[in-house]
C-alpha cells in the first residue's frame, strides 16, 4: 500500500519534540519515503511525482508521531485481568497466577495475546517487548495481527533451556521481519548460578545482549545479598551475562554501585511504573538513570499486574512518581518521558529502524486526535500528550505500513468479539 | 424526555458494586423511575405500562452506572493546560498562574469552563465541585451546558467577601436546580484570622458547612505552625468555621490530632492524587481516613496542575499511590475507590439525590462500553473500571435526564470547535 497522510501536524522525534505545523508523510510499502512540510505539487507542464496513492488521508491538522514502544510486557496474562487485585504480592503469585498459568495451552496463549494486541493498538503501541511462555504461539498471534514484537527469553530453573534459546534465536530472528528474539532470563532469584553461566556462555557465543527482570522488589535484592553477598546486578555482572549489553526490566531498587555497572555495561532500563505502584514494589530512580545517560524505556508489564496496556497512563506515572520521589515538581520533564516512550523504548529493545519518523525508517506511526477537549488548547502539544493524553486520542495506529486501527475499528484479521468470547472461555475453563 | 435503557448490565451502587447482569433503567424527565431486572411486558389482555418512550436504547449489555463526581476542580484554569509544567511550585504560581489569571475576564471564564465541561463529559463526570473566580460566569456556562455544579467560595485576603458569599449563597441556591453554592475559603494561608472568623460567623448564621483547601503541602502546614503554633486544621477548628461540617480539599499532610478533628467535626476529605503528584506535594493518607470512616471523594484539581480532567486516571492513582505509601499491595481496595468516585464524592459535596441509581434519584448516569479490549475479559467489571478504564470507555453521559455526550458527540448547545477556537484566542491574548 502507498499511503499519503496530509494536512498533518508532525512530530518526527528525530532529535526533539518539535512539531512541523503543516506537513505530510508518505508511506510506500512498509517504509517512510517522505516526511516534512506540505509538498507542493508541480505546476502544469512539470512532471508529477510518479507515486500512485492507494489512500490519501486528510488529517485535518491532527498529529502524526512515531508509535509508542511497550518495552516490557507479558501479553497473554490478560486472561487474569481483574482476577486478583488488592492482594499481597506473594499470595497473588502463588495462589492465583502460578496455578492458572500452569494450565494454559499454546492455543490459550495465542488467543490471549491477540486480545492484548487489540488493546496495544488502541493505545498507539506499535512495538512490544514480550516475555512469556511459548514463543511460537506468541509469534503466530503477533505476525497474524501485524504487531511488531521483540520476544525475549525468560529462562528459569523450571522452564526453558539454553538449547531452546539457541533454537528460538535462530528461528525467530530469521523468519517474519516483524518478529525478533533476544536472549533473556526471568530473574536472578529464579535461576541457579549454573543456569545463568550457561546463558552467559550462549550470549558470548552469539555476541548477544541479554534481557532480564532485575531489582523489582527490595525483598529480591535482600535475598540475593543473603545468597551471594552482593546485589543481583553485581552478581549477574560477574557471570558475564551482560558482556554484550542488555536490558533490565524494573530496576526499582538499585545502589550507586549497581548504577555504575549499568552505565559501564551500557545496559538499558525499562521502567514499569503502574505495575511497581500497584504491587507496592516502589518507585524507580529515574533521575539517577537520567543523570548517567542510561537508555530508558517504558513498559506496561503484564496486564495481571497493571492491569491495563495504556502508554498514556504509564507516561504520566513516570514523571508524576519521579516528582513525588524527588519532592521536586521540576523532576523528569514530560518531553524526556515522551522520548522514553518512543525512541528510548525502541533502543532498549534493540529496534533502530522504527524509532522516529524519517525517510527509510519503518512506517510505525500513530495519529493523535487533537480535536478533543483533553488536547485543547494547544499551548504545548507534546506536553498535552504526556499530561492529558488518553487512549481516546488515538485515531490511527499503523505498523510496518499497515493501518491496523483507525477510528475505533481494527484490521488484524480477526473480529474483536470473537477474541473476547474465546478469552472468556479460557477464563471459564481455568476458573 | 422519557428514556428507556435496556439490555443493560447495571451497577446501581446503592450499597455495593454488585451488578445486575440483565436489566433496564427508566428515566422520566430528570428522575429515575425504574432500575432493575429486565421488565417483562404484560401479556396480551393485560394493561401496558402507560409510558411513551422518546427513546429506547439497546445497550448490548454495556454497563450503566451512576456518573462520577469530580469533587474538586478549578475548571477555567484549562486555558493554562501545558503552559507551565515541570517547574517548581512557587515559580509556577507566581510567574505563570497569578499574572495570567489577573487578566481573565468573565467571558474568558465562561468560555474556558465550557471547554472543561466537554472534557468532564468524556470522562463520565456528571457533577463537579468548582472553586474559581466569578461564580455567575461559571453558573452561566454550567447551566447552559447542563452540567450539575456545586460551587464553593474561595475567600481570601485579596478577593471575595462575606457580603459576596451571602449574595451568592442566596442567589445560586435558589435558581437553576443544577447549581448550588457552599461557603468556602481558599486556604488558611491566604486568609487573615479576622476573615476566617467573619466567614465562620456567616456559617453559623446560615448553619452551613464550609469548604476549604487544607494541608496540601508540608510548607503550608509548617508556616501555619510558625504563625499560630498549631496546624491549619487545629487553627481553623478554633475559629468555628466547621461547626456545621464541611469539606477539606487535598488533606495530604495531616497529623493524628488533625484526623481526630476531621472525624469529630464530620468533615469530608477530597483527595487529588494527580495534582499532588505532579506538584510534588505528597500522597494523602487514604488508609488513615478510611480507618476512621471519614467520607472521601476524589477530585481532579484544576487542569493547570494535573493537567487533565480524567476520573479514570484519578481512581487508579488513589489506589496505586496508597499501595506505594503503605508498602502494601492490599491497601485501599479498588471497589472502595469506585465508591469514592461516585457516592463518596457526592456526599463530600453535599449531593444526596444523585449518588446512586435508584427510583426517585436524579438521572445522572453513564454507560461504560464493555466491548472494548481494555474491559475484557469480564473477571470483575468494577475492578476493570478502576484498573483498566479509560475515557475511551465512556459511551454516554447523562445529567439530569439529558444525554449530553453519546458516542463521541456532544449536546451542550455549543460546538466543540467553536469553544476550542475561542479558548485558543484567550491563550493568544494572554500570551
Amino acid at each position: 500500500m502507498n499511503i499519503r497522510l496530509y494536512n498533518a501536524r508532525i512530530m518526527t522525534m528525530e532529535r526533539d519534540c518539535s512539531i512541523i505545523p503543516d506537513g505530510e508523510v508518505w508511506v510506500n510499502g512498509n517504509e517512510i519515503t517522505y516526511v516534512g512540510e506540505t509538498w507542493n505539487r508541480p505546476k502544469n507542464g512539470e512532471k508529477e511525482a510518479a507515486v500512485r496513492w492507494d489512500r490519501e488521508i486528510d488529517l485535518n491538522h491532527d498529529l502524526v508521531m512515531p508509535g509508542f514502544k511497550d518495552a516490557h510486557t507479558h501479553s497473554a496474562m490478560v486472561f487474569l485481568r481483574s482476577a486478583a487485585d488488592d492482594m499481597k504480592l506473594d499470595k497473588w503469585l502463588n495462589e492465583l497466577v502460578f496455578p492458572k498459568e500452569a494450565k494454559l495451552t499454546s492455543e490459550d496463549i495465542y488467543i490471549a495475546t491477540k486480545l492484548a494486541i487489540l488493546e496495544y493498538l488502541t493505545s498507539g503501541i506499535t512495538s512490544i517487548c514480550e516475555m512469556y511462555l511459548d514463543p511460537y504461539a506468541i509469534a503466530k498471534a503477533t505476525e497474524e495481527s501485524g504487531m511488531r514484537c521483540v520476544q525475549c527469553g525468560g529462562m528459569n530453573d523450571f522452564s526453558q533451556s539454553v538449547e531452546k534459546h539457541r533454537e528460538w534465536y535462530e528461528k525467530l530472528n530469521n523468519g517474519n521481519s516483524l518478529t525478533s528474539f533476544r536472549l533473556g532470563l526471568h530473574a536472578e532469584y529464579t535461576c541457579s548460578k549454573e543456569l545463568l553461566e550457561a546463558e552467559a556462555d550462549l550470549a558470548h557465543e552469539l555476541k548477544a545482549p541479554v534481557y532480564a527482570h532485575n531489582s523489582e522488589t527490595l525483598k529480591e535484592v535482600e535475598e540475593c545479598r543473603e545468597r551471594y553477598g552482593m546485589s543481583p546486578t553485581e552478581f549477574m555482572e560477574l557471570t558475564g551475562l551482560f558482556d554484550y549489553g542488555g536490558t533490565f526490566f524494573h530496576g526499582v531498587h538499585v545502589s550507586d554501585r549497581d548504577l555504575d555497572i549499568i552505565q559501564r555495561l551500557n545496559i538499558a532500563v525499562v521502567t514499569n511504573p503502574a505495575s511497581n505502584a500497584k504491587l507496592a514494589s516502589g518507585i524507580a530512580p529515574i533521575c539517577k538513570y537520567q543523570e548517567r545517560g542510561i537508555t530508558l524505556g517504558i513498559g506496561t508489564d503484564g496486564p495481571a499486574s497493571n492491569n491495563c496496556l495504556d502508554m498514556f497512563r504509564e507516561m504520566f506515572l513516570v514523571t508524576a512518581l519521579a516528582k513525588l520521589k524527588e519532592g521536586d515538581a521540576a523532576a523528569v520533564d514530560a518531553l524526556d518521558v515522551l522520548r522514553m516512550a518512543v525512541s528510548g523504548g525502541a533502543h532498549a529493545i534493540g529496534l533502530y529502524d522504527c524509532d522516529c519518523l524519517s525517510v527509510g525508517k519503518k512506517a510505525d506511526m500513530i495519529v493523535i486526535d487533537l480535536h478533543q477537549p483533553n488536547m485543547q488548547p494547544l499551548n504545548n502539544i507534546a506536553k498535552n500528550i504526556v499530561y492529558s493524553g488518553s487512549k481516546s486520542n488515538v485515531k490511527m495506529t499503523m505498523i510496518d505500513g499497515r493501518i491496523l486501527y483507525e477510528d475505533g475499528k481494527f484490521s488484524i484479521g480477526a473480529e474483536p468479539e470473537d477474541i473476547y468470547r474465546d478469552v472468556q472461555k479460557i477464563v471459564g475453563r481455568l476458573h
